[in-house]
């Protein structure tokens, strides 16, 4: 079952708040209660060793740590930041698009913790991690 | 005593090979056998939610991941790859540039382990972590 | 389809020659290519704060970190030493036998990771977590 | 400056309230504000790799996991559960006692961070690693 359109806009309003998730220039592909799905368009600005083109760690951690908080607002509660993140890297990430899902290992009312894996375009794992997100109230 | 001159123009040099380094902007402020800090200038485009401006937890995971490998180069061994990353966030990273020393935990044979920490411009630790990086041969 | 008893027996044995492992009272359930799932029965030696009973979470870390290694070694593939371990704890462990089950999040020739998530009897999950450990060879 | 014994002590009987920590057999070697030492005696029990007999890591990992709470705690503050753990593993450790210190990185009023460090006997370092504290209030 799709999710609507309407649905997409609205969290990918919300991810382009932020200047660096724009620069990312990250696309909403799918969301649903504790679970959200992205593409990370491939740019050279993202590479870290230019020979071959490599994805930057970083950039991978990024999508990792911003993409867990946004799995645990789509359930309604209010992540206010991250407590702490681990980052897995599994393989190189050369060239070509990247796409991201995130899911909810622990909806808790003080910590929540999210795990998130990071695909290039055959479907191989490139990286997989988790955060821990501080919740309101 | 100070770094020469010269071993700074080197050590950015290797910096600015990556692309996504070169965006962050980092200036290699000091070297040694083990260590090695730098300054990250702020800019908006790091900004993750902009009411009052943050740094992105991920372009301090990013500074994280990139200096311990940097500080195992210093020791001339060659780190080929991250193997994980681990982020703890201490404090909200406001507007203001921020510095980052990396300095390393056990240089082994075929892993080493390296910790950095991220200061704002008043001394306080913004975020601080470990990275274990693979090593050549 | 149920793996036959002596493939058990086996496993069980590689676990029962460490110390601890023993003394942990570990048993072997269930043992596929690539995955592993035993049970930790309840005793107070366990235990952490003692006001309710609650498993320490060093047990539970342990558990993480052993039948990740275990997980791998499932495959053929010899895994030497764990070079990092993450554990995040989801809920208070209360008295009672709990239930592990460990599996590959990526096999490598250099490094290999692993995913366990350990349960309490009701099926509710306590911790999870994920070891990174060192190939032979 | 030395502690006190009957300081030492207090934190001792803190530290046996615990069936698991007794059965680790720790003993507290010194106490400040923000830091706690203990030494970690060998025994047979300890072990993971019988041939030659090397220290489990979930043993390594349980007393990083309850130095830092107890670092934490020295403060006067109330720690209440680990919200999440991570361990390098350095080296094997062999037969010996061992020692371990914590230090606080971070205290905080939701979550605190403390890092502890596992040495051998000859002052090599086995283990490292850091906690994070979920504090009551």
């Amino acid at each position: 079952m799709a999710v609507d359109q309407s649905t997409l806009e609205i969290w990918q309003q919300r991810i382009d708040v932020s200047p660096f998730q724009r620069w990312l220039g990250l696309r909403v592909d799918d969301v649903d209660t504790g679970r959200m799905c992205v593409t990370l368009p491939w740019k050279e600005d993202l590479v870290s060793n230019p020979n071959p083109p490599t994805v930057h760690g970083g950039i991978l951690a990024s999508v990792i740590d911003l993409l867990g908080l946004y799995s645990v607002l789509t359930t309604g509660s209010a992540a206010i930041a991250t407590v702490d993140l681990r980052v897995d890297y599994h393989r190189r990430a050369g060239s070509g698009d990247m796409t991201a899902e995130a899911t909810i290992i622990k909806l808790g009312s003080k910590v929540s913790t999210a795990e998130t894996k990071v695909f290039c375009g055959d479907g191989k794992l490139l990286a997989s991690g988790r955060g821990v997100y501080l919740m309101a109230g």
